[in-house]
């Protein structure tokens, strides 16, 4: 179900990875994974390869029940409570303002059809600028048409 | 409001984007604006400028009252059931699936504070594909500290 | 936007499809195309190319301005006031009650991903059955695996 | 009530099918009974008969309160969050998209009426293709007049 | 879609029952048809037959576009702010409290399956009684069985 | 509150009732109270006087706590998930479909009022029929006219 | 259905109340009626006789077609977006915070039922207070016992 | 958060209540308090003087977590689904039917502004009544005009 | 009903601040009513007494029927979507990150109440910053203890 | 997630504040922090930077745990419910009432934009008044302009 910051699992990550002082992005060096993707694995929203899962377990000391549970195929549902976390919120706006956008651009481009949600890669990047630094979040998708 | 592909406004601009061929790169190209702001600016989420506004309606043929409403300050206000249209659902199961992840880096990375979707700019790009082409779309947003 | 029965273009194809007793699969086969895409993109929910449109509005005599939307791209979006009607209702409560068991046989065969709607296309047929006949539907869809 | 994913019974299922390695369709094969109708059972959408109930349990090694709990009469209620998992929205999707196309072609191939949702079944497949696997459901139900 | 009765259709049946003063009961003996069923057709809840449609507008003096009305395929949608009209919501309350009893008394009495609302018949009536007259109405539908 | 299926008083009471095998009929006859409230007392619908209440937990071997529990006056709130169980769902569509026919009927019956949903009483039959054995819902409720 | 201040009905009593200065209570006196039943019946909550509805229809010259209308049968449903009105939402609040202390003094003082929204009338008067003037709404409604 | 008739405290008061065969009116004589006001406080809808809740404890044998449970600031947020109990439901039912007249009666003869729910008392009788004893509930809330 | 930047009152009074090029504050001097008061009559959510609304129409050149509207009684209900408008959203997310903050606070400094929000006055004002301007608003309600 | 005044947490701090007596503005005196920003903090909206939380932690008395959490990064999210709470919906009515009014006077005088909720600060205050004193809460937050 959708992450939960108050699941046995949530809890002891963030606490091992408070107490370790271990970046996400070292946890994603250390598995040899893309860090978006070890992210939203650790907070539920992947199943981890045994590999990654172990790799992972082992360098922030998790129990083997955590582990066991990173593995799950999981349900990836959306908590609409989530969504209004103003962190989470902005991008929740970027799609009621730009969303029509997107459609009007994807189709004059593509044809009839969408970006996958699914074969679709994101990274994140810290961009430093004198007016204030900046979030730089890419969606990488790839165009399917609707086929038949 | 939320655009409404059934308003006067889009219906001429979209029939006369039909009737001229004229493509959205092309528009902005003539108007000298990004191209994500100017599709934006067209379907009503941004004013335009007068300057643009004209520009835009004398390239497309469109009519005074068409020109003069792209400069009226709009309400920017979202449709549940816009967001249920394929093409942009994909874009909100992807703020549903990463919406945590994205949180989880932007604190991490910056601390408490949020990535401005005031202060962002958007690019919108096909990228070629042994494999199909892909939609690449970048989200540039000014992070803003909680500051008190 | 949503399937509308009292729009101008559904009544317009409903009274002249009523008038000249075309079956929607006479119709399929004159556009030589599938009858579930067929009727689909007749009742909007799918853009119509305009060899397709023009024949179909040839066939049923349809104006030229229904012809003309027919080849609009559409917003496919939902309705939820549409899926409370008893036939329409039927798919949804077998989503409700199988779409866990889908979900369970999708990720058992196919590991962790989607089947596609977009690259999918579905069948309708009547199985003649002396306790009544059958109504079957056959929906074939692309597996996408999760692919970063 | 609807599925849940964190239910004992749910979690022994799930542990013990992962530690015997125990596919759906050997599960299936086993209890005789078709694919779609044994996994829903397992996951609370069906009753199951005792000698079902018991051979399952055999097979899998379960406890005698989770062979009774399979026994029991279910609420097969929709859990509207469950819907949002990717790999069930996609069924929705379809349902949005193309649920007005059904009811037309049941209404003219039947007359007024619905395809039952109880006397109903369906069936699940891989069809391979070279462009990759796919997805290949069936949905077979009873055509049911509106009978006064 | 659901019962309006601000429509034409409505508007004008309404108007020429008053002005004739023909009850529901007149307008059922004299299409031979049950007075429920009459009621809900009338009301755009059941396609009408040509001959009752007919017969119907003949009686009443309806337009002849309003006897096509009747006849069309409906929409049988819901419409929740006309649940909460006093005189329907008494039903939905009983259901929302005596629900799970039918659902139990089904389950025991006949085993897992529904009471059809297809084929499903409705009788009304008013029964006297010196502490206030009383409404009845019996609903009388087929059971039917899950059946794979 | 909304009858729960997995509450403590619920459990044990359909625990006893499968362990003695006494059905809803014979509970009735035993407590000398009509079917249906016999059973939506039992699920917490009607508080339960103490002779009933006490005479139904001596047949059924109940604990003193659910004979307590019987007795006290409950909430009788909606649960909207439950209302999507299929067995229940056909009575709500029942109302959906013809809740305004029943308005319509009263209304001309009866003026302006409603029928009780309190001084409201129902029968539940099973009506054996060679095309399939019939479910039979009678309502009889006390008209109500608008008095001021 | 639920009260529009925009429908012709509605915007022509109004106009025709300012315009002669006539009061509610001098229209109640004038019919011959209770002043909120007057209101509620003005504003389509209740049905008028015919006498009350040509009465009203003299004192304030309104149009043949409104003292029709005021004569027939209403919806009376409720609007959600109207119950946010500020002067209508007190009225929810209290509800919202006394509605479980009103439900507890009924079973108390009166057993198992509830107070009649039928079988009910109100009164509204202005109390003079030193400390500001007061609102005083009586309601007064019949006991119904839940009655089998 | 809103009444909830499963809490510890809500569980405690109704079972001392019952043990001790104390009435509402006996408990509000005791503490000197009116008694919708008395019952609205044990149901967490005030806060009580430590007075009064002492009393209250002494009267009724309640713990001393109760009784400074009973002290505490609480929160009285609306439960949507408590408003549903039919004892319950017939107030937001006239409010939805009436809420317009009030506020088109307190406008006319107030002027612009609200009857508080703050300043706001509460009463209620039975009325002995030949037809069937009466509910009276009496609202008396001061005038808050619109004040800049 | 909510301000509808459509409707035909809205629409004028912006036409002719735009060919008039006055200001709100020039407005406000003009009628001697506050900044906050004045815009909020002119959208709607004050009724404006004649002499103002005479003033403001002389000013700006309004039609008599929107120098009407503008005294009548409004309903002053919410709309949920226009509340998604970035600019009005970031006053919803304040509400939600710090209301219990407020009432946290209104209870320790003033006891059990509410800050009146209608004996309540608004400022709106820009003031300089050097690290960019700022808009500061102020709230000043009148404290209204519960009173019984 | 959204406060909870029943989490252990939100438990321990009310009630060493009820047993120290220490109030809002001592604790924010103490750690040197503006008042509405040391509630926000305590009641979870905000992190606490650790030397904050520990002189908090020291002041009341409070647990390590609870030291601990006051310093984890925030769900900053809504729930619905507590925005029904009396002294909270105030605030959000004053929204609902003049949002329009604030989005009108941000764009006349800052042009398009919006002002912010995180870099934005607010006070506090209880202002005497003969009429009965009044609370008073600025906000002022930075007007950021949508800038690509």
């Amino acid at each position: 179900m959708a992450y939960d910051p108050a699941s046995p699992v949530s809890i002891e990550i963030e606490q091992r990875r408070t107490e370790t002082g271990i970046s996400w992005q070292k946890l994603a060096d250390h598995i040899d994974r893309p860090l978006v993707w070890t992210v939203a694995a650790m907070l539920g929203s992947h199943p981890m390869p045994a590999k990654e899962a172990v790799a992972a377990g082992e360098l922030l000391g998790l129990s083997p029940e955590t582990v066991a549970a990173l593995q799950r195929q999981p349900y990836r549902t959306a908590d609409p409570e989530l969504l209004t976390d103003p962190t989470i919120y902005r991008f929740v706006e970027l799609i009621n303002v730009y969303g029509p956008t997107f459609k009007a651009l994807i189709h004059e481009e593509f044809g009839d059809g969408i970006m996958s949600a699914i074969n679709c890669n994101m990274t994140f990047e810290r961009r430093a600028d004198p007016d204030g630094d900046r979030v730089v979040v890419t969606i990488d998708g790839k165009f399917l048409p609707y086929h038949w």
